[in-house]
Order: C-alpha cells, then sequence, then structure tokens
C-alpha cells in the first residue's frame, strides 16, 4: 500500500514486452495530496512541485481556498484522497475531526502528521498517535515536522536532517524516499511512540545552553555582589568614599574575566575528571555517573559562554582611556605631582613597564586563541576538519589558551599577593578565588600527561582493563574499535 | 529515451533467468558523454568518473585535445555522441553551430546545456533554447550551470542545490538521478522557458544587498553633509576655526552609529507596519502592497550592513584616545588649568561619571548583541536552531538590540537637549535625527505586545478574520497549518 | 554477490505474479552485520538502525558483549556473517588473523573495512590490502574511515562527503547505497591501491596549513631579529638606554602588521604572476611549474594567517593607551613642558592631525574590508554567494584591501622617508621593506588591467593561442567551456 507497491501496480500488471519498448519505463511523476490550503501547506505543495512531484490539495472549498502553487490541482478531501497513496495532513490537529468522518477513503493510505503544538504538554497524546487513533486504517507517519513553511520556500533543505517515526516499515520508507528526492536526509526514530518528542522538537529552547548559562549567571552574582562588597562597600565605609560610579565598568570588569576563566576551566575539568575515573576503575566500559555525562555534553556551550565573556571583557578593557573618571584621575594626577613639586615623580619603573606589558600580552594572545577555538567550533568550518585536527584544536590548543589566560590572571597579581592592603575585611581578591579552578584544572591535566600515567591511560582506552575476569574477555574488547 | 529506458532495453531482453544468475544484476557503470575538453568539461569528467560513472569525451580532434582525467575515453564527437544516452555539452554558445551538422547522431539523446554567458542580454533567446532549436529531436535540459569548474575538482558540491528545466520529464529525470549521485540536491525549475533565468543565475551581483546598501549609502551621504555644516563649517563660519581634520574620524564616528541604528530599525519597522496592516484589514489573507514584500525579503541585508557600521563604529571608538588631536587637547587642558592656576578645576563629578559609563555600557552590550544576531545569521549557525530559538533570537533578543543601542543614543544626548548651544543654525543635532525612527517603531511594537492588541492579532495570524462572508469560510481558514 | 544482487535473488526467483499482487514490493529491512562492538561499532550500528536497517552484531563472546543498540541482534562471527552480504569490520588490524581462520565464512561477501591507524607508515601495506590478502574469496571496500564515532552518535552526518575504494565495482556499489542512505554523499578513489591514501585522511594535520604558517613564521622571526637590531639594541648601544620593555608590545606591534601586509601581498602575487606567464607563453595550455600551482593552492590560507596577523595588530593598537609606558612618556611630557616653561609647546599642528587621522582610518577600512573577506571563505557563507558575487569579493575587494592596507603603510612614514635619523645604521626601517611586495603586486596588477593587456589576457582565458600549430586546433580549444 505504500508508494512503490503502487507504482508497481501500475506498471507490472502490463507485460514484460512494454519494458523493452521504452515506454513503461518513463516515469510518470508520483502523484502526491495535501490536505490544509495553510502556509505551510502551500509551501510543501511548492517544494514537492519543484522536486518533480504532481500535487493534488485536498480542500472543503476546492472553489475558494486562495492561491495555490502553479500546477497543483484542488479537489474536495475525498476525491483527493483517493488519487494518492500519500497525503499530508497540513491542518490544526483541532481540526482533525474530520478525516474521522472520512476514515473510509484513507485505509491503506499513509498519511504523514506534519504538525506542531504552540506549548509542551497541551494534549494527553501526541498529535499523530490521536490522527491514528481516529483513522485506525491508514498508516500513520509522524515526520518533516521541524520544516517552516518559510524554509520550504526559500529552498533551504539541502542536507538538512528530519525525523520520522511510524508503526508501519513501508509507509516510512515511502515517506522518507519522498523526503530524500527532496533533498533531506532522513532519521528514522521508531514507532509511534516517538511522536511526541518529535512534536517536542520545535518547542525547544535552547536546551542545552540551560545549564551553561545558569552556570555563568550564578557565578556572575556571586563575583558581582562580593566585589561590590569588597570594592565599593569597603570604600565607602571605611573612607567615606562614594565610588559607586565604578559599577557600571570597572566592577563589570572584573566579573566578566573572572567567570570568563573560570567557565573555560569548567570546559576542561569534566576531560580529567573522566580520566582519573578511568584510571580509579582500570576500565573504559563502566559508564560515567550521569552529572558527568550531562556536564561533558555541554562543554562546547560552556566554551562558547565563556567566549561572549571574554569578549566582553575586551570591549570593556578597550574603552577604557575613554572614560571621564580615567582622563580625570590621569590629569589629577598630573595637577598634583605639578603642585607637591615632588623632585622624582616620574622615574620609570622598568620592571612596572615589563609586568604590566607581559599582562596585556598574555591576555591579547589567550583572546586571540579564544576566538580561534570558537571559529572551529562554527559547525561549517568544523565540518572541514579531520578528526585529528578537531582533536588538536579542541584539546591542545584549548589547554593551552586555558594555561595563558591562567598565567593572564596570575600576572595580574604578581606584586600583590603579599601586601597586606589586598585582603580587605580579610577576605582574597575577585583574581585569586577565580585562579582556584583553573590552576587545579591544569595541575590535573599535567599530571595524566606524565608518561607513566599517559601510558596506562591509553591502554584504558584501547579496551585493555586492569580487573578483568578472565584473559579472553579482554582480548574481546581490545579488539575493537 | 531517457538513460533509465536504455539500460532497461539492454537488461530486459535477455530472458529473466539470467537475473537468477546474479548477472546481469550486476551494475554495470552507466556511460556518459561530455563535449568539450575545457576546464569544465575536465573537471565534470573527472567528478563523474569519481561518483562511478564511465566517460567518454567528444572532441573534434580527439588524439591532440589535453590532458584528461584517468579513466575517460575520448572519441570523435558522433561516436563517442553514439555511446552514451546523456551528453553533456561544455561549449561555448558560439560554437553550438558543430551540433546541428551532427544532429542525427543526437536524436533520442538528452543534452545537458551547462553554459553560461558573460553577460545578461546578449543574445535574443536563453542558450538552451538555442540548442534545442539547431537539435530538435534532442532532449535539451538545462541545468548544473551554477557549478564552477573549481567547485567540482575541489569536491565542494555535497548537498548543493542545482537547478534543472527542459521540456521532457524524463530527461529531468535522468539528469536528476546523475545530480543526486554526486552528491547535488535537485530542484526542477519547470520547462525550458525559464532557461534564461537559471542562465542569469550565475550573473547575480548582490541582488538583495542593492536596496540595503542604496539605503545606506544614501543616509551615510544625507548625515555627512548635514554633519559637515553643522559641525565643520558653522565652526569655520562663526568662530573662524578651521577643524576639518576631524572629517576623517570624527565625523565618521557620528555618521556610522547613527546611520547604523536607523538601518537596524528599518529591519524591525516592516514587521510592525505588517502587523498594524493586518489588524486594520482584520486578516491575514490579503497580500502586502509590493514595497512591503519587497522591504521584509532583505531585512537580514539591512541588519547586516547595520551591523558593519556597528563594527566600524566600535573600531573608530577604540582608536580615539591614539589621536594626535585628543592627546593634545588633553595635554593643552592640563597645561592651561596648571598656568591659570584655578583652584577647583579638577571636582570629581559623580553623576557626569555614572552618566558617561552608562551610555558607554550600553554601547558595549548594545554591540556584543548586534554580534550575537549577526552570527546566528550565518547559515550555519542559523540551520542547527530550532524554530523557536530562531524567532526567540531574531525577534526578542533583536528588539532588545534595537531597545539599548537607542537607549546608547538617548543618554548620549541626556544633559545636552535643552542646551541653546546645541541647535547650531537652528538645526538639531545628528544623534536627535537619528533617534526618531527607533523611537518609533519601538512604541508601535510596545503597542503590538499590549495583551488585548496581541490576542487579536494571534487570532488573526491563525486564520480568524474579521468581516468574513461566513461563517464557514472561516473555519476552512482557521483550520490549515 | 553483492547486496543488490542478493536481493534480486530474494525476490526474483518468485514468479512475476508475486510482484502484481503488491506484496512482494514490500520492502523488508535489508540485514547488515557488525564484527565488533567497540565504540564505533555501536554508534555505526545506531545509525544504520536510524536509517532503517536492520542489523545483526558478530561478537567472540555474544553473551557478554557490553551494552549495544535496541533491535540490534548479537551473534556468533560466522552466524553473523552467514546472515548478511555486507560486513563492517570494525576491528583493530592487529586483531584481523581470526577472519582468516573464518574465510570460507565470507566468501562472496562485501567486507567494509573502516579501520584507521594511529600513526602513518607503521606498516607495510594498507589495512584493506592486508584484509583483502587475508579473505581473497571476499570484495574487500576501504570507505567511512573518515567518519567518527562521535559524529555517527551525534547525527552529524547530513552531506558530509567520504570516501570509497575497491576493486569489485558491484561491492562499491552497494556500499555507496547504504552511504547515500545514511546521507553521506559518496566519492569512489577507484582500486584497492587507493586504501592507504585513505587511511592517511584521518592522520592529515593542516597539511594545506603547513607552507602559509611556515612562510609567516619565518617572516615573523626575520622581522622580530630585525626590529629587535634596529630600535632595542642601537638604543642600548648608541645612547645607552634600557628599552627592552618594549619588546612585548611595542616591537610585536610593527612585526606582526608587516608580516600580515606581506602575506596578504603574497595572497595577490602568484595570480599576477599567473597572468604574466600567460601572457609571455600566449596560451593557457600549458601546466604552471610546480611552485606556482603550489602556492596558489595555499592563497586561502595564506589570507586567513594574515587576517590573524591583522586581528592581533588591531589589538595591540587599542591597548596602547593603557599602557604603563604610554602613560607615563604623556605625563613625563607635560611636566616636562611645564618645567621648562616652554612658550610654544602646544601648537596644534593641522597637518599632523591629517596625517595621523588618515593613517588611521586607512588602517581602520583595511581592516574592515580584510574581516569581510575572511567572513566569505567561511565555507557556509562562501557557498551561498554566486560565483559572480565570489569572484567580486575575492579579487575586486582583496586587490582593494591591499590597496588601502599598503597606503596605510606609506602614510606611516610619510614624513619619515627623508630624515636620515630613520636609517639607524644605515638599513631603512622595517615598514619600508614590508612595501616592496605589496607595492610591486599593485603595479603588475595595474598593468595587468591596462586595456591592451587585459584584452589580450581575456582571449587566452577564453582559449586563444598567439602561437598556434594550425587554425583549426585555436578553433577547438577556444570551442570549450
Amino acid at each position: 500500500m505504500t508508494v512503490e507497491s503502487n507504482m508497481y501496480e501500475e506498471v507490472k500488471p502490463q507485460s514484460m514486452s512494454t519494458c523493452a519498448l521504452g515506454a513503461a519505463a518513463v516515469p510518470v511523476p508520483e502523484q502526491l495530496c495535501i490536505f490544509g490550503t495553510g502556509d505551510l501547506g502551500r509551501s510543501l505543495g511548492l517544494r514537492l512541485l519543484q522536486s518533480g512531484y504532481r500535487v493534488v490539495y485536498g480542500s472543503r472549498r476546492p472553489n475558494s481556498c486562495g492561491p495555490l502553487p502553479e500546477g497543483a490541482q484542488v479537489m474536495s478531501h475525498a476525491a483527493a484522497a483517493r488519487s494518492a497513496s500519500l497525503i499530508f495532513i497540513c491542518v490544526h490537529r483541532e481540526h482533525y475531526g474530520f478525516l474521522q468522518t472520512m476514515a473510509p477513503n484513507l485505509d491503506g493510505k499513509v498519511l504523514v502528521d506534519l504538525s506542531n503544538n504552540l506549548k509542551k504538554g497541551v494534549y494527553p497524546e501526541a498529535n499523530a498517535a490521536y490522527l491514528q487513533s481516529l483513522v485506525p486504517g491508514a498508516a500513520v507517519v509522524k515526520g518533516l515536522n521541524t520544516l517552516s513553511a518559510w524554509a520550504l520556500q526559500n529552498g533551504l533543505l539541502a542536507g538538512k536532517q528530519v525525523y520520522l517515526c511510524g508503526n508501519s516499515a513501508e509507509a516510512k520508507q515511502a515517506v522518507a524516499e519522498m523526503a530524500t528526492k527532496m533533498g533531506l536526509t532522513v532519521l528514522d526514530r521508531g514507532s509511534l511512540s516517538s511522536a511526541r518528542e518529535l512534536e517536542d522538537f520545535p518547542l525547544r529552547l535552547f536546551q542545552e545552553w540551560r545549564l551553561p548559562l545558569r552556570v555563568a549567571l550564578g557565578l556572575i552574582a556571586f563575583f558581582f555582589f562580593y566585589l561590590l562588597i569588597r570594592d565599593v562597600i569597603y570604600e565607602a565605609v571605611e573612607k567615606g568614599n562614594d565610588i559607586s560610579f565604578r559599577i557600571m565598568i570597572s566592577l563589570a570588569n572584573k566579573v566578566f574575566p573572572i567567570v570568563s576563566l573560570i567557565m573555560l576551566s569548567l570546559c576542561y575539568l569534566p576531560g580529567v575528571i573522566a580520566a582519573f575515573l578511568q584510571l580509579y576503575r582500570g576500565t573504559k566500559y563502566r559508564r560515567f555517573p550521569d552529572w558527568l555525562d550531562r556536564w561533558m555534553l555541554c562543554r562546547k556551550q560552556m566554551g562558547l559562554v565563556a567566549l561572549g565573556l571574554a569578549f566582553l571583557h575586551a570591549i570593556y578593557t578597550f574603552i577604557i582611556p575613554i572614560r571621564y573618571a580615567v582622563r580625570h584621575k590621569l590629569i589629577s594626577r598630573v595637577v598634583d605631582e605639578m603642585k607637591n613639586n615632588k623632585t622624582t615623580p616620574f622615574d620609570f619603573d622598568n620592571t612596572e613597564a615589563w609586568g604590566t606589558d607581559s599582562f596585556l600580552v598574555l591576555g591579547i594572545l589567550g583572546f586571540f586563541l579564544y576566538v580561534l577555538l570558537g571559529l572551529t567550533s562554527l559547525p561549517s568550518v568544523g565540518g572541514t576538519l579531520s578528526w585529528r585536527e578537531f582533536s588538536f584544536i579542541q584539546s591542545k590548543l584549548g589547554h593551552l589558551t586555558l594555561f595563558i589566560c591562567t598565567s593572564h590572571g596570575y600576572i595580574y597579581g604578581w606584586n600583590k599577593f603579599l601586601r597586606p592592603s589586598t585582603y580587605k575585611w580579610y577576605t582574597p581578591p575577585g583574581y585569586m578565588l577565580c585562579l582556584i579552578v583553573p590552576s587545579v584544572v591544569l595541575v590535573l591535566k599535567f599530571l595524566v600527561l606524565l608518561p607513566c600515567v599517559d601510558r596506562t591511560l591509553t591502554r584504558i582506552r584501547q579496551g585493555w582493563e586492569r580487573n578483568q575476569p578472565g584473559e579472553e574477555m579482554a582480548m574481546t574488547k581490545a579488539t575493537n574499535l
């Protein structure tokens, strides 16, 4: 009852001799039916016509359904259904009722449910399951619902991945062939019970970004209040100065790099944790705990959030000299010096020059590598890299970036570590706190790279096990790629 | 007469028993013919060989036609044509003449015309139509002409979209199958009368960028002369100062942000105009006026031009403190203050500090969001977003960006609105002019978001109509996706 | 013996009438076999199941081989091999031995070798050739080895290009069809002798980046030491000042733009060399020398390295005013002026203001165009451009960028060319050296654009030859696209 079999039915009953005449082999464009003449129906029809199909629309009022793509026919629902074996249902779920009344016409047909909902969990069952219950004699396939009318109209489909699910393998096969012809790549997600999952796809809202964004917001909030107390409130309480204007830029330009560095090290922490876990367990065949799995899956997003914050830090730094407060300080410093007529106020401090310049250079190089890492995480750039290139950039270059950015932090405080004035109200400054996690990650990574540890780890990752039940078992595992 | 039917002719006359022996089913690579041994012909042949076809070249002098891909044969045109059913014509249109003389050899063949012209409108009819008129017995298919020899050689075809047109459905089907096997996605553009359109594709030059670029250039020219008069000429006429050096940076750094903000608001203006038009008409089923349609189609390009100008504004701002004029002003101000021995010249103004810092921070955040918007308009990034994510970014984040950038503009003038010195020669300063359109867009957008308006608009967009002819009509429409 | 023929064998022996009943046409999902239950085997199996195949694993210990994708079967190697005609070998090469012992079970099967090595040149022959020698009765196909387990699991395959090679056309055809169904685009690389090349693909490490990076590093090293001697050591020797702190930023910020400009001009030099070579030879049909070919192939990478250096130059420039040394110099200059009580120290120099501002503006515009060029070289952006747009950007805009950046360099030295103090130790400053190559490229490009030269060159590129052996020969060539 699929498209396939239909074509066979048409072609095969004619005797073999027709084939030899070269006539039966002429491909008659297959006819597909679309119920619904809304935006999606119209765009889908246009695209199907462009892919070489004939299209017939089923409409309640075939004579007044607005402009349809050139070359398409319009009929009543029943007539349209009879003329094709594959029917696209481009109708809101609330109006599926009419399909029940015409169920006999749909027996043995493939119904493709493209509908989406506006919110999750409005209905007890998936739209496609509801459709199947209304028309038990048809083979319902859920799918293509991630395509928008806009993408269909503008031909943005080439190579795009779409999902299908349904209970009938033949029906899915027919829809998959049609989708392949439109330039889509099809993934089968199993039976109709996955329909709900497919219907939730277009409603996803940055799911894999949520954890990184929450971590970033939490860290930003913590460091903001911590630095607010240490810098602004301390100054107001202890010295009576109102420097609240610093919140806007000075404070933000401390919080952003701090959180960016921590987020970057959180990208590489799960990797070393996983390595130590495998070393401890002596096997790679036991699953990681769930929290580690989830953490590892959002490393890319963590890195991009860190890059965003580093970008903000860079711009905040560039505009420092334009600030009113900075220019005021510069001018008043000159005037003070002149008025007090100090004799050696302007001795050039070579160490200071080397220190601040190194600090700046490490920041620049770190930012440059940060941007490189970000560029290779663009899908179209990453896709052109070989596996070895990708792992070189994400692992070696990534750890180098972390190392440079951490050094940037250390040099910032190189001559402040031992000054008592640094520890206002006995609290360490923000940059000290932010260096803890990166330093730990770098030390652990260094340990993992030690030859003896590295050798064991490589063997484990190739399938070797420390506490294997029998010699043979290990053999089997070490065999597989 | 297609490739398909040819294969059938070869295979089928043998009795069914051969099939059962598993021998006839062995896929013999199909042979394709290419006329022309230039860059394109050679690259195409290489690629066809890589996709598993056999290739034969037709050449006027088969023995001296230069290096051809390994594995390809060369014959005379006539012999090559006889050996394949699908022939690629990789020859300049001016030399199609010889095809007429050998037309009998091409009867029943599929000819794929890949030619392009160097300019539009040189010839009265499309190359493919001319070819068809020369060889009426063949089935001409226009297509693949958007592929360059360079892309073919470097294997940059995967998932690329190509267009076909032709009068014979079978011929198009044969070419489409060949193209699909090369990894291309095929779109059928109908009969051979579309050939002209296809031949113009490779000659397009930033068609959808023209309107945005023209608007940007017009606005830049207007604001440049407006500010030239107000800033430079006013100073020269009224005070006799020559500050013409300011044209290079100070003036440009006013013009670019002004035009960028206006362009950004022009991205979002058609959306609110469309919403009010739908509210006024009470239906979504009447087409928008042409100018609105065209405007809406170039919103993305408008936004990117605005981003480019914002990027220039950012860099112009970063280099302000390095400028000779700025450093000179700073130094001379200090010296002036010292010489005149003012007593309270350097009082720190807290309000000024808050004001300028807020101004800078809004600019930074606006630019950051601007860049985010630009990144999501990269095809490979936008393609990974779900529909809801894309609309979240382009609509919510877009309007937030507009709001922040507009605030950036308002704060710039917070303490200048009421000073008479602001209105030189009774003209308002540039930043005031540039705030008009963004403010209007934001107010209109706010009105659209009011619950009562929003509710009506959502109903209209789901297909409801205020002045429907009959109850039933509305029902039909509201049904469709 | 391929999948194809197997299916035919199953279907065809039944009489034709079954087809007419529409039953035999029901697509029974084909069964594929995977040897090896490691990461790659599991990911591949999952993906094959999602693409609609049935999957059976061959394992030495079918009962204890860890978690496999839902829906897959596990059997002994021999049983699994018998149940499918296409077998994926996801096992390390070192363990291929067991395949020899079960060779009789593999007779007539298609074996897909997906293995990779960790290093190049470890084994005398390719893994696939070794496999073929162990199992002479099977048809070995090397391929899909560029897919990682990670990409397979995460569905990142759509439109990706993979390579196949093998001695049996049918076997390759069967694997190609399977790969196409998974959304991959297949390129045939010929016989099994290409297997080594395919096995080296995943081990490539920035091959096309090596030449540009080496050139860049060489130039950076040269200019670093040249400027170190001229700037820092000269100052120490001749004047006794220690300005070594300048190495970090001032020196780097001279080296980076110098090398960036040279690299940019090296992008466009091979193009003009090729043009002059064609003009000299009077034909486009003779191959360019090898060094020119290799140079032309890495132009894109050269441009991107140049962009990276320009990006560093921009950031280095932005942070100039924050530097300790710069602020110190500014302050001490003011104080000096005040103490010495000069009368006309702060006369504003209009020429100086115009000169430095023009210098900055040219730098900004050059950087802006540089970034534009870089953006269009992103695969996903470049892919959306028509051929004419791409060549407009890469040629016209590219040369404009080079022109603007070269002017940026010229204006930097506009008033230093004639000063004797510029030529320390009789050496020219770095910026003069770096202007040589770009100036030469621009002059040559200008010559090529002269109408008379351009006309000849266009004719040559359309196939015309100056010294053709006969009139006819030229005709033939001018014919081809």
